[in-house]
């Protein structure tokens, strides 16, 4: 996590990648999304995906989860160096989510995030909003998942 | 699930609530949102939500949940009479979703769905897409959780 100063519009940071087994593809569906292309493999092959694919929550998921590793990495960078510690705030929401291309069994999805706008809370001004294209791309180069997601980022010495 | 033949703009329905207990909030947030305020009661009192909270993509999950087993339902009933059986398709996407005020431990969560555009798909004839506002209010009836969705729907006779 870095401060809001510290911020600026077209950042980009990779956040790694995540293989997507049919084991993990079936225990997330199992809980939250029991379609039958999401729990098994000739069901996935009938459906339009092709495939046994993932949930699009579980594809969000994941990209939460990477976010929050990487969030974790900073920090940690940060409190090595003695540097002051941001600690992020929620997510107001988002928009324009796509689900572009089938996550599918096997495939292997690296997911990046990069800056389109910044501004400071008029409610809360020891608080900026930054908005970010959260995507993720399959071994392919093709872009499966696209989300403009909106975050509370702290401002330093609060503003 | 029913046919794109039977829906019609302003078709609402509810699709049953669900209690977020600490134990679900935290079990979710280990595996794929391990942020402090939605893993450690303390943490999520000290933060902008004021105690433990669901994080945001739970909430969005359990929704589909609901929906799927709404689904269900729908189904079993039009197996009971004998009537054709309709199979929904994947969601390509949605926009605009909110998280418009926290869900916290104990709140029990009810979900809606209401179509607001219905047309047939370009590309592939034999299914409709629908947009619906799948919404979440709490048992003091505030809305939580807002988001337009887009799926797939079969037409009847394939187009």
């Amino acid at each position: 996590m870095r401060f809001f100063e510290d911020l600026q519009v077209g950042q980009r940071r990779e956040l790694g990648s995540f293989t997507f087994t049919a084991a993990d593809i079936k225990r997330f569906a199992v809980q939250f999304d029991p379609q039958r292309f999401h729990l098994d493999e000739e069901e996935g092959r009938k459906s339009l995906f092709g495939g046994l694919a993932a949930s699009g929550w579980h594809v969000g998921s994941v990209c939460m989860k990477l976010i929050v590793a990487d969030n974790q990495r900073l920090l940690e960078v940060a409190r090595s160096r003695g540097e002051p510690i941001a600690v992020g705030g929620p997510s107001p929401g988002f928009r324009d989510l796509r689900w572009l291309k089938p996550v599918l069994a096997g495939d292997t999805i690296s997911f990046s995030s990069e800056i389109e706008s910044l501004r400071v809370s008029a409610s809360r001004p020891e608080w900026g909003i930054l908005q970010a294209r959260n995507a993720g791309s399959n071994q392919r180069g093709e872009v499966v998942f696209s989300v403009l997601a909106s975050a509370f980022v702290p401002r330093r010495n609060n503003g």
